[in-house]
């Protein structure tokens, strides 16, 4: 039974067919219970073309995918994107990806209203006084913003892990095992995320009276490779960190592939711990040495996101928070020890 | 500049301006080089919404995501994407994603071609005798097949891997070795590639007089946990298999696990070859035994199929190949060795 079929049989025009299945006020209560009652008897189930038609909506969330040069593909996004796809397929949305060089960004989006073909999308990748954030404003959808932009004080929506409390209370665990000389390997200097850890982690040193060496912070793309490189240049140091942070554990992959290289015992001559956004490959107990982290799913995050837009799109006077902020977990396992003397 | 103020400027409609830009042939040459002119004396620069004014083409890719239940990122799916993201960048082009179940993408394929919003789409995930090829060469939208159907003649354009003879050399490569209790952690036994590369084990078997025992394969999705889940069970066998091949570095990573945990020595109590589709995770050489593989990149697969689908929809009459199988290499780590005795 299709919703021509349906149609015939009711003797309805297509349209007050879908509207009635959509719950749209246009059409009274008897026609929606003979709706519904034949809908049931008849198995029917409106696909996406019929309630695109009833709705005028496209059915679609856009995003911009961040594009750097050379890069392979990022397991954050991935993931990210895998929640997003979870949550569309449940209210048979689908979705609509704009690759952009980062300085692209905001044409991109632009052009993404434009094109009429979604009907909400989310910034991500935030930087401090993030520009987009104003555009958005000002142009007619829904948006929702993952991750949030320093230096901007108006109100916007926006979903975000607690980064800075995260890395602070990561820092104060490791400062109570007795380390004082602390080493960072970050992502991206300019995203918002990035400086809120570096944020929670100097503010536990400044809260003890110790502080960061700058040439001790890395600011890189958080990939393997880089983790490796980075760990490898702070062990070359005279007087190595003995307790480092990594943002990814895609950095901390690579950045215990140096320690181990190097000799060392990790969780005894070294201590680390690693933000974990719950990436299926990456599990911190599969590690050789189970991995301390601070831990939140960046599938959950993609999941809340899309059930965010898809609501103010679907029913645009549900009552929504506007900001969200995720507290991240810090579980300790084996990577982490005392200082050594 | 933008094509506003352009077109105020040489007093020529926008819409002739930017087929001017593309080399639609309805422009005269001496519009065109006026057109060419200015744009390059003012820094113009048509952006995708001219672009789709002056062809008619959304300037976007199609494709479904296959969703299944309790399934995190799929990382394969991601790096494929990411070639894609990639080569659509490079072209100004963007994609739809229609995430759907594996039973209703015959749908979802027809939705997306619907909606007008792609110009050319491509499918994946292929099974035996796969119903959508069908479909799609009734459909009006150009389409490509990453992969290929085993009982459907060739007749369609293709881009795979040649899995079969690329696990065909790997078993021999290792019966050479004078391993004769093989055992095969694959994909999904319903997925083509999966298939092929179950034929290829056989065919070097069989060729040597040997043969392989039904409850040493197993056909599972391609995650970490169940590489582990199935390696564990094998172990367990009172006469174990002495040779394994993994259909993934991902299914991989889980057996090597398994084995550690044993007590086993990979390389010399079993030999594993896995399949490695240039994961930017999982590289082969830095497994702490470094596997040997068969490989063949996904992104560079991702990159070929949005390459030829925009040339599809930029220049119908480009002499593409329509088939296109790519060679798997063998690469020879420390993963493998002679049998046991």
């Amino acid at each position: 039974m299709n919703l021509k079929q349906l149609s015939a049989l009711l003797g309805l025009s297509q349209t007050t067919i879908s509207r009635a299945l959509n719950g749209y006020p246009e059409v009274n209560e008897e026609t929606r219970q003979r709706v519904l009652k034949a809908a049931q008897e008849t198995g029917y189930r409106p696909n996406r073309a019929a309630r695109r038609l009833a709705t005028g909506k496209a059915g679609s969330l856009g995003l911009v995918m961040p594009m750097s040069e050379g890069q392979s593909a990022d397991i954050h996004f991935a993931e990210f994107q895998s929640g997003l796809a979870d949550e569309c397929l449940r209210h048979e949305f689908h979705f609509v990806i704009m690759p952009a060089h980062p300085h692209e960004e905001e044409q991109a989006i632009r052009e993404l209203v434009n094109s009429g073909s979604v009907d909400a999308y989310y910034l991500a990748y935030m930087r401090a006084r993030d520009p987009r954030l104003k555009m958005a404003k000002s142009l007619a959808l829904p948006f929702i913003v993952h991750g949030r932009s320093l230096g901007v004080a108006e109100d916007y929506p926006y979903l975000d892990v607690d980064n800075e409390g995260a890395f602070r209370q990561a820092a104060r665990y490791l400062i109570d095992l007795g380390h004082t000389r602390f080493a960072l390997i970050n992502g991206m200097a300019d995203l918002d995320f990035a400086a809120r850890r570096r944020m929670g982690l100097e503010q536990a040193l400044a809260g003890r009276g110790l502080s960061l060496r700058g040439d001790f912070v890395s600011s890189t793309l958080m990939t393997d490779a880089n983790g490796y490189r980075h760990m490898a240049q702070l062990l070359q140091h005279p007087e190595p960190p003995t307790a480092v942070l990594c943002a990814s554990t895609v950095l901390a992959l690579g950045a215990v592939r140096a320690i181990r290289e190097a000799g060392l015992q990790l969780g005894t001559d070294i201590s680390l711990i690693a933000h974990d956004d719950d990436l299926m490959l990456l599990k911190p107990e599969h590690f050789s040495t189970p991995l301390t982290t601070t831990s939140s799913s960046l599938r959950e995050a993609g999941r809340r996101v899309a059930e965010r837009l898809i609501s103010a799109v679907t029913d645009p006077e549900a009552d929504l928070p506007r900001r969200e902020l995720w507290t991240a977990d810090l579980t300790v396992r084996a990577s982490t020890g005392p200082a050594p003397d």
